[in-house]
């Protein structure tokens, strides 16, 4: 692996100047040769803004990183040892609809876990694919880290429909986590230590560690009052039920909040979108400013202002991920990988999130045991969710899809489903042609 | 076993001739010498007029089978074959509040696997456990055989904190699902089979047989329309969406629409509470006129107006059990037991409802490998469900009772939970004295 | 299923009568039209005997089933309901070699489980393999009931090599427990019953009940002594250690005997082989005589002679499964299937001998939980030896070959592990293509 | 924890100036002030005489810990944090009965998984689980790390018959490998990874790596020839048959030889009792000659001798994981813990030997997934006797140790397990008065 090559997939999103800032710091240990940054027709423009501004970055900082921009996935995959997801099909038009269409029916749409996540790897499952089958040819043994989500669905389904064995999902809701704690503790993130399990966006703190010390209650006693100030961007921060919380025991993930409080959140969503709109299209407004700052010619750093974008850090995890299999550190970070034994109740062939040494060969999972009792319903059920999911987006399946959007937690009814289900298929017609298969 | 002893706790019940009967119809291969019907003070008038039936239809009969009526508990179990037990802590007006408490907050009651249920448990469990103490000390060897709701719950319970090995929750909803495909198909039950599996109140059939030839699919189709045709009286029969139930693939219980079809349920729970009373308020009407006819003297037989309960068939399905495990029948019979490994997801030491061998050794479940994946998600929700509330009901611990009620998937958030909690404790108080202890 | 096919392969066999017998005795419940007995032509002049005589007793019992002897068995499986196999490929000779070979080595040859019954495996399961292509083609609903040994090791290879899922293996050894335990206590074997589970000819009795009594320590009790009064024609019957038997508490099967008192049996093998001949020479002359009986045209039932045999019963074990199967019985029987969950330590996809309920779409275990403690050890090395066996005589790999003989309890080193292989290797050659591929 | 108190239980053994050595090495990360070195009566010279030596290396160092020798274990558990065994019940001349007495049967000793194995555990597991109870009275707190074999039987018992959860066994085998490994290649051992899993002296590396490299195939081919290269000073080194090693297609320990080499060993091991002496006898010697070594009192420091001991590197991997916990690093060792789901076919509170991540709160193991199929029937074999064995040490019940001894791999039938079980619960009477209660 000597010149390391990577290929970002997506690679005009507006999160690449973190990716290249990650790149630049450890390249001493993580000697990138080539990065490769791909698009589709539409995003081209996108892709020779942030383009430009990755080559200034990297111009700046001196160190002999060739940037690549093309539209030409297969000739970017070639030869490639990493290869990252961060694209959006349907761009976030169609997370606007995602987000839209059930609240009209008085859901949440949630566009990871929740009917608009259903669709989003409705439209996703299927160009992952694509690229799956492109690096067996191309680069078989490369590493394929995903971003895009929904990570745990899009993981399951490269685990159970494809050979591709060395795939992870990754997620920066972990490493927010261990952020929030921190500041929490006032205390540097590198002496927080957490014990990750789960799914992804599902995940528990089920330990949290301070220099090595058991600080769980203590961490729990802190989620209550109006904030719990562990968050997303993205996501509503409310405090926990004090008594709630104690009972619960472990550390929750911010999107927990979407299940254990469900009602809360669902009127603070109408009352958001009818006022300052969804987060998509406050998302739209945000990604328009990036865009305008990466235009300036001047600008050949990160700018701090992209910290406030809800993927924040994604690259972060994303490099330090890297760095570890390439350099074989044996450390241990939270991914998305094959469970293989490390939460019981979950088959062995699914994927969970959860702490893994990090390996040349790939993230090995830490044996966990089972989860608490109180949680294990809760992720049997967005298990069960991303699995027929998963299944509707590979075969195109009418009945898997209505079955996968029933069974989602956020959703009331049979026949409030197949309401839901119906206005999405046709709302997002153009990126399904799975399921608009021509007459034969 | 020359001799059987039969105890019947809540002997007292509307349901108890139904029980008699049964008994007398098998007298030949199951010759019961001693009935004891077993009530508390409360009950004693409804023990007296439900005795003196069960008194007349054995005279009538013509078996040698006595009848004890007894408000001594202790002295009726020594030396019991069987124990059964029916009772309901806080008679009807409990499952009111039950019932009407959570519809106060946009909560459907559920009183087995819902907020309702919750409650029942909490002032079950330790009257339960009391038995299984009694029994060990004057009938260790007896089988104790739980019809009292909420049946998986209980039986769980019993399973995880007592010593009881022998011990089946019972329920009358299997049979209830094989004779509504019976008149679906418009044939005798005897030539129906289901592969029942899952958990009290959340059971499916996974396969139909007429005549041992799979007939599911044809089932499915004739679920759908304005009604199902499966259902309990309890249950509002709402037929299934056609696409979904066609997704789904296998028989849901009527248990089922609480969770598939809780938007509707919801609203015909609050529209009947308004009308005619929530189900406990029908119940109870429907029970004073079943006992103003047991007072006749001149009924000597089951009246018929009995099978118009919810309830029907529980004592035929008791009947059956204890007549296969007096003649080691090794036929099969759905009851809760523990699983060993008959669901792959759900653990050992957990109950199950799900076909088993019946021996004269208890139960033999047979092995289903696991449940489908789309529904796993569900029964383990309730899974964990019971199990905290469980412990909740063992340890009067508050936190355990309010994380319970928070993860059942009729409660929408953290906070409605607390307040249907505090609610329903400050209502149940009388009943729940180990929520109550005396600070010390 | 009007008019039942049933195709017997290895129809020349001597148990045939057995077969024959048992199919006219239940003719009633399981009308077969036509019995199709296959034969390879090293068999024709067996198969005319056998066939003969099975016509002459068809015709004396008087019921309208058709027999026909053909060597043609593709015609023969087109459209059949049961396919039995019960062939020996390399006939008694190749048998003889299993025994003598390792027995030179001081290793007992053991014909099922040893090494021995490596190479039986690795000459019947490429021909079984055979069978299930045909069968895909030419009657893809029937099922495949093997009682060709070794009878665990091809019905793993069966479920794991191919696609077929309905298959069933059998064995008399269950059956010969149940008569052994029936004898000694002096009742009728009807009122016997017997908690099997394990592997083929490596199954235990958990619990041996009498009219639905546990008599398992009183049946264990009377196994000391000279001889248990529990064994196979085949096998010396050799009395349990008195205190070992009861540290065991539950029932061996015969074959125990090679792993619990291997030194005894090495030793008995040994002097048997050079006095009267190993076993295969012995049951080379009573099938001898066997022959000469059926030869002679008077005969028209089946010889009381032929119960004498190690495999008697076998038939009788067949006709009642497939009795079960066709009237949808679900009584208990047990045989050899997918374990699907029913012992907790072995995998769910492997082949386990073990309690089912029979039923018209198969057999379905009875869950088991685990094994005892004690026998787990044992029962997972004969796992392996059969899984890795499988994989050889898939693959025609000599170091799987190797690997499986050297893990085989009875084998006391690689090295000579190594010398039996290559030595036996050679002796069958003939039956054995997959390992002697031309070089290409 | 600051100001760190270890106590050594067995601390006259000759191994303690490794410790010793270690601890001093380890000094500004790990500050240990005081070390208890505890023994018997029987003991106390050898401790008086390695004592010393220890406080003379104490001093040349100069590191301000302070060694105490005692006779009263209490004492010296008090306020304890960290607890080492090390001791042998009944000495060397025990351990020379261990070996002979087998031998005399025609059957291999072998002091930890064997005949030998199964006593040595019978007279140790009841002295730890006394250190267990007074741990819990005087220093609840403190992690009990064995080195006393069978290790894995030793923390199987501590598991399943204590309430103790804090306990570590510990081994040198797979830190000999990984040093075996490392000259193999020419290479320093830092640079070394192996994947270990199984049971303690049962233990595979299922992958060997060279700088996060897999080189497990070049190291396969290496272990052929005479000799392998990686073995114990206690174990002949015999080379593996190349074509064996090569299906295996794993590392295996040293202590695989007794099981895949049988006959072999058994011979060599007869030969050497003839001549040499069994290794007991041997090794006493080599301890006669290292404690007249200790007792110069110019000495003061670890004597380069103790390294041919078997033992060997024990005192090592001891400080490095005591080193680890206290610094919560989070590094990755081979210890003995609870599964926990880390080796599926192992029960989940079963011990087994695998890589764990070491934290303060203790090792967590990486999840294995399974075994190979080919070595699970082996490593099942001996956790089962290790089951076996520890519950007969537990409850002094004979025929839970005839049955430990039968079902032993290296023992050929319940007649001759009888025979040695006999012969051995006499020879060491007086170290089992859980076997030899007075009658009352």
């Amino acid at each position: 692996m000597s010149g390391i090559k990577i290929v970002t997939i997506g690679g005009g999103s507006s999160y690449t100047p973190e990716l290249v800032e990650g790149l630049i710091k450890r390249y001493d240990e993580l000697p990138v040769r080539e990065l490769w940054l791909v698009d589709i027709p539409e995003g081209e423009k996108k892709l020779q803004i942030v383009g430009a501004l990755a080559k200034r970055m990297v111009e700046k900082a001196g160190v002999p990183m060739k940037v690549h921009l093309t539209l030409d996935r297969r000739k970017a995959l070639a030869g490639a040892d990493f290869v990252t997801t961060q694209m959006r099909v349907g761009l976030l038009d169609a997370r606007i609809k995602d987000e839209r269409i059930p609240l009209k029916y008085g859901v949440i749409g949630q566009e990871t876990n929740g009917p608009g996540g259903l669709f989003k790897g409705l439209r996703t499952i299927p160009v992952i694919m694509d690229i799956c089958r492109d690096m067996e040819e191309l680069c078989p043994d490369a590493w394929l880290i995903n971003f895009t989500n929904p990570a745990g669905m899009v993981t399951e389904a490269v685990l159970r429909y494809t050979n591709r064995k060395k795939v992870i999902g990754l997620c920066n809701v972990p490493i927010g986590m261990k952020m929030g704690v921190a500041t929490i503790l006032g205390v540097d993130q590198s002496r927080i230590h957490i014990d990750f399990a789960g799914l992804n966006h599902m995940v528990f703190g089920l330990g949290v560690y301070l220099d090595g010390n058991n600080v769980t209650p203590q961490i729990i006693d802190k989620l209550t009052g109006e904030q719990s100030g562990i968050t997303m961007q993205n996501i509503l921060d409310l405090g926990w039920d004090k008594d709630f919380i104690k009972a619960l025991g472990i550390l929750p993930c911010p999107y927990h909040r979407y299940y254990y409080q469900t009602r809360t959140m669902l009127e603070h969503e109408q009352e958001e979108a009818s006022k300052n709109g969804t987060r998509a299209e406050v998302v739209k407004r945000v990604e328009a400013e990036l865009f305008a700052l990466y235009e300036d010619p001047d600008l050949n750093i990160k700018p701090p202002q992209l910290e406030k974008r809800g993927g924040a850090y994604y690259s972060e995890a994303a490099c330090n991920l890297i760095y570890s299999i390439y350099n074989d550190k044996r450390d241990i970070q939270p991914v998305n990988v094959r469970n293989n034994g490390a939460i019981a109740s979950i088959p062995d062939d699914s994927a969970v999130e959860v702490n893994c040494v990090i390996t040349r060969e790939g993230p090995v999972p830490l044996a966990v045991g089972d989860l608490p009792v109180p949680v294990r319903g809760l992720v049997q059920q967005i298990k069960s969710f991303e699995r027929v999911a998963a299944e509707a987006a590979v075969t195109g399946d009418y009945h898997q899809a209505l079955l996968a959007m029933t069974i989602n937690p956020l959703v009331p009814s049979d026949v409030v489903a197949k309401q839901i289900l119906d206005e999405m298929l046709e709302a997002h017609k153009e990126h399904l042609p799975q399921f608009f298969k021509p007459v034969t």
